[in-house]
Parts: structure tokens; C-alpha cells; sequence
């Protein structure tokens, strides 16, 4: 069984040998790629006190594995969820903690606060925290597009939290992107650096877990009733069945025909890159896939860029690894990205209905959990200390 | 059990209730979706002689359901398959056949040969069948692009074999467009006569069914694995695991770098709409769905739309049905078109990254055996009546 919520794995792990291979093969590799391995996080005197508000849902238990994993350096770890939640016991880095509810004290003498337990809760305590002199990094949707809080993914735009550093004596908020946000711009960053984008039309391949570790269950319960019986019984995440088959993304449905989560990928794109001067179109779906997003992105360039240039430039960059091996078929896939730390980019063409070389495809999947939120919120921590 | 091959079902009937009553809710609904009643197809002496060419395959059963409930008329019937599989009895329309060998003399004495037994068997027996005075409608690319042959969507261009009659004397072959190109265009047919296509950019959410039978037993069994014992074990028709993943489609790469699935939208579109003057750029995905094929339509137009006349023009199309219910947050979905003759449109909106009403974005779901083969053979079969 793959479980989902704790640890929700995928069948990513099938495939990770037959990826390793293919990574060998590819014609163009990152040399960027972060060793993954299970350490133990840096308990040390010198190090902020950190907590982490909504440790007991997926986002949460993945800031405790991307804290292990990076090393993180912290004096004191604090854990935090709803009264419904408080009381769990949860392992880190061989302690056991048991999880405090969430109140006003729960940030006195905090350096760091980790959010991901809603955007109310967030817009709640967000606040309180700063005043006592706590950073914030938020996971929600809360506060992105607020005025003076950065929007930040580290590899794109770490300036716009050059100011905030712990020891300053100040708390701030940061907000961490939306996952299908980050992911897209991991991609195409680059080629925004070198010749500009004009123009972006995505189309998204959204895995269940940007809908919550219940909607993992559900897409993971309804597929066992269908192989094994025959029929969906269970529909309580989502009104119709989500095993072997997509739908429009859950997100509200804006006036313009357009779901918050599109609207998000165009907004939070122009504030990441500190730019007006793009056009962006999106359509966001869902698809029966655990944890790793992928999506399908046409751009059109200001300026001519050849695919061998793509192809090099997006390698390169930080956090980005290729899977672009035309001979064997071979591209991205969720069951590369998942439980992985790079975004993985592939199929990178000339756009062949755009004159010259001013269009450029590409296919891209990242982890949801992990560079679309645990990760990257634990990357802007990073950058505080 | 959702059984694959014979009778190739999906998730879909687990919905079809709900979709009922969201159409019903609709806005806009299409006046033009065909009851899909199981009624005997007419055998009467003045009905062509049909047969059948890989008879035993998913798309070949799919031609005798289809057959039936469309009420062919057929005098006499003959089911054709390899020597592997000749032999095999098969039922239709309450007689039971033996499955004879494919050879030069199995066109003897026909009128309509209906092939789906690869490119290969098509273009052996193909101009065989076509010199005995039988017209060939063949579901294979073998003669797509060949010049003189037809390549015909009924609602979309049937000009294009309309002096081609049972009866005249001659036989001649007309060609089945490929699956996705169907589906793309049963949605976009209507706006290129209405105010013009200048560009394209399509992204697919493609079926299992579109790889054969053997794929949909795969992704089920790798499922099945997958949920209960926690592993993949089956891997015999892909390279990677199918389920909860997705992958780049698994047709020959180019030198381009498109694969062939992506370029026969692209040449397919030109030659069906009869113009070079569109440019198409698809991505062409396999995602862990059984039978419906999926696709993000992005579209720059040639003269202004609005979105309310892009949304009438596009229900009042013979053979689409609109699911586009914001309120309601309810598109098409793969379950809804699974099993069922129309396309389903939805996500109809203005492009919001193109200036005025120059851009459309829309979504479309279609079966792919059923329109997107087996139904588009014989309604081109009807056409020759």
C-alpha cells in the first residue's frame, strides 16, 4: 500500500531506478541537483527557535523532513496545530514533541514561524507573531499579494527579502507561492533572465495533494473500490469520482471564467518577477496523480532564444534538473519529481506555430509538497538566517 | 471490476447520474446529443455488405456497438481478424460469427470494408479491397495524408467524399482522423467558420484506450498492484509505471522534437479544414484515465468573438454537448464522456493574455474509442449510404 498523509509516498518510488538511469542518459544534466539524504537537522545553541503552526497535515510533516534534510540549524523546535490536533505526539530529529495548540502566546520568544494550516489561521496569527518580533513564513494564500510582504521563491527572487534577517530585532511575514506558481517559474525563470517572456500559456497537471492529505485518501480509497469492486463508493472530498479521470481545478470560479488558482499563477508571477509587462493564461486541472505537478507551458519570447540556449540556461539554473532524452522517449514525470527537491524540465522545443525563435514549449513537474510548499517555505527560512 | 478490451469501461458510469443533473443545470445546453438507445442495427437485403477488419480489438468491438446502435443498415456481415485470432466467435445484432482469416479474398463481394488492425494490415489489403469495388474506411494513419484520400470528420468537412456512394460502382478510401484531432476539432470547427483560427496551442490529457486494449489492461492491473499490495509488478506495454502517473505520449519522436501524435494534429487540422493558413502547437500527455481523452484549447482568432457568441456557436454544433456550469464549478470531465457519442465543451472564456476578443480558451473531453474511432468510422460508413 502507498500511504497517504504521514508519509504519503506515491508510486514515484517504482520508478526511481528506472529515473537514476535515465538521469545518466539525458543529454544535458544539472549539476544542481541536492543530495537527498536523511540527516539529522542541527540542534545548537546559536540557532533560532523555530515553530511550525499545522504540524499535523501534509505540508506540516514535510517542513519536519526538509528541516532534517537541509540541515536546518535550531535551538529550540516548537509544534503547533488546532485543538482538535493539540496533544499528538510527533517525532523530530530523535525527540518526541508533543504538539501545543495554537494561540496568541504560542510566538513569545519565536524566531520562525512555519504556517500551513489555512489562510484564516494564518491571517489571524500571522500578525500577533510578527508584533512579538517573529518571522513568518506562510504557506497560505493569505498575505501574497499584500503590499510589503515578499513573495519569494529562493532561486528566482531572493532580494526581495534581503532586508529580513533574524537578529534584526523585527518579525516579518513572507509568503511562500502557490505550488503550480512555483513550479512554473523554476522552469522558465531562466529564459525570463536571458530574453524576456512576452507571453505564457500554461496548462497544469495537478496532483491530489494540493488538495490536502484527504483528498490523497479519497483519490487513493476510490481507486481501491474500483479495481477491487467495481464501483466509487466513497465521495466525500469531491462531488464526483476522481479515480481514472481529471477535472477542472476545485479553486473558486472567478467573474472572469477564470479559478483562483489560474488567477493566482498569473498574479503571483508579475509580483515574483517585479513585472507588469507579461500576459498569462492559464488552465489549471486535476489529474489522478499523488504528489507532483506537472505542467505544460507555451512561451513566447521578446527576443529570439534557440532550444540548444533553453535547453542550456534552464539547466543550469538552480534547483532544476533536466529529463530531455528524445531517443528513448524519455521525459518528465511525476514519478520523477516525487519526494525529489529539483523540478524536472523536459520536452523543450521551438514552438513551431510562432515565427523564428520566439516561442519555446516546454513540460515541467515538481513536487507539490515539497518545492511547492515544505520546501521552498524551508528555502525562504534559509535565507533569515 | 471495470473490464478492459471486450466491453472497455471506465469510472465514468460512477458519475453519469451526476452529470445528468448537472446538465440540467447548464447554461447553455446543445439541442444536438444523439440518445444513445441499444437498439438492433437493420439487416434488410437492400443494406450494404459490410465487414470488419480487426474485429477483435477495442475499436473493432466498439464498431459492432456502434454499428447497432446507430441502426446501420447491412444486408451481410463479415468479421475479419489475424490468423492469431480468426476463429474466435463473435455476437452482433443477436447472430453469432466466426472470426475469419484476413486475406486477399475477404473483400470479395463487399461494399464497406471498416479497418482497425494497424497501419500495416491497411495498407496491404487496403488498395486490395478499394480494386474489388469496395470502399475502405480506415481507422489507421496508413493513408491520412495520402493525396485523393479523405480524411473526413461527418460534422466537419463530409464534402470531402461527396462523390463517394455505394452503388457508383467504384470503391475508394476514406481515412479515420487521429483520436485527438477529432476531439480538437469537434470543439474548434465551429469558431474557424465563424471568424477564423490564426493559431493553436493545444495540450492533451490523453486515455489509456488510444495505445489499445493491452494499455488499459496494464494501467488497471499496475493500479490494482499498486493499491493493494503497494508496489507495481506489471510493467509489459511502458517502459515506467502508468498508475497515478503520467507521461509525454508515447508515439515516435521527430527530429523537431514533437512527437507523432503532436504533428498529426497539426497536419491532420490543415488538411481536414482544408488550410495551410493555421499554425498548430500540441503536447500530446498520456495521463492514468481509461477511455476519455482530454484537451486544453488555447486559441488566437483571425476577427474579434465574444465569449457568449464563442459559447452559442460551439453548443449549436452538430454532435457537442456543453458542460460549462461556473456556478456550479462543473466541466468536462473524462467520466462524462466516457461511453458516450458527443464531445463536451466547457471552460469556455476569453483569453485573458491576448488583446480584446482575439483569444479563446476552451476544454474539451471526447471518448476516444467511440468518436474518437470506432463512431467517426461509421458515420463516414453512413455518409456512403
Amino acid at each position: 500500500m502507498f500511504s497517504v498523509g504521514a508519509s504519503p509516498n506515491t508510486a514515484a518510488r517504482t520508478s526511481v531506478s528506472s529515473l537514476k538511469k535515465t538521469k545518466q542518459n539525458s543529454r544535458v544534466k544539472s549539476g544542481s541537483r541536492r543530495n537527498v539524504v536523511q540527516t539529522f537537522a542541527k540542534k545548537t545553541p546559536d540557532g533560532p527557535r523555530v515553530c511550525i503552526a499545522g504540524v499535523t497535515g501534509a505540508v506540516g510533516q514535510e517542513f519536519l523532513r526538509v528541516l532534517k534534510q537541509r540541515d536546518f540549524p535550531y535551538s529550540e523546535m516548537k509544534m503547533l496545530a488546532s485543538s482538535r490536533s493539540a496533544g499528538k505526539e510527533v517525532e523530530f530529529d530523535g525527540e518526541t514533541y508533543t504538539t501545543e495548540e495554537l494561540t496568541e502566546t504560542s510566538f513569545d520568544n519565536m524566531d520562525i514561524a512555519l504556517f500551513s494550516a489555512g489562510g484564516s489561521i494564518s491571517k489571524k496569527f500571522g500578525p500577533i507573531a510578527v508584533e512579538k518580533g517573529c518571522y513568518v513564513v506562510d504557506n497560505s494564500s493569505a498575505f501574497r499579494m499584500t503590499e510589503g510582504v515578499p513573495l519569494v521563491i529562493p532561486e528566482v527572487n531572493p532580494e526581495a527579502m534581503a532586508d529580513m534577517k533574524i537578529g534584526s530585532g523585527k518579525g516579518g511575514i513572507i509568503a511562500n507561492p502557490n505550488c503550480s506558481t512555483i513550479i512554473a517559474l523554476m522552469a522558465t525563470t531562466a529564459i525570463q533572465r536571458k530574453v524576456g517572456i512576452e507571453r505564457m500559456v500554461v496548462s497544469t497537471y495537478q496532483a491530489a495533494s494540493g488538495a490536502g492529505a484527504q483528498a490523497m485518501a479519497e483519490l487513493e480509497q476510490q481507486t481501491r473500490e474500483l479495481v477491487n469492486d467495481g464501483e466509487v463508493k466513497t465521495k466525500e472530498i469531491f462531488p464526483w469520482g476522481y479515480a481514472f479521470n481529471l477535472f477542472s481545478h476545485n479553486a473558486p470560479m472567478m467573474d472572469n471564467g477564470y479559478n483562483e488558482e489560474e488567477m493566482k499563477m498569473v498574479k503571483e508571477t508579475k509580483k515574483i518577477w517585479n513585472t507588469d509587462d507579461i500576459s498569462i493564461c492559464a488552465t489549471c486541472i486535476r489529474v489522478p496523480v499523488m504528489r507532483a505537478h506537472a505542467e505544460s507551458i507555451n512561451l513566447t519570447l521578446k527576443n529570439d532564444l534557440s532550444e540548444e540556449e533553453a535547453r542550456k540556461i534552464i539547466s543550469e539554473f538552480p534547483g532544476v534538473s533536466l529529463i530531455d532524452d528524445r531517443a528513448n522517449n524519455r521525459f518528465p514525470m511525476p514519478s520523477d519529481a516525487s519526494d525529489q527537491d529539483d523540478c524536472f524540465v523536459g520536452r523543450i522545443r521551438r514552438d513551431i506555430s510562432q515565427k523564428g525563435n520566439k516561442g519555446l514549449e516546454l513540460f515541467v513537474c515538481g513536487d507539490q509538497i515539497r518545492k511547492g510548499a515544505a520546501q521552498n517555505a524551508v528555502q525562504v527560512a534559509e535565507l533569515l538566517l
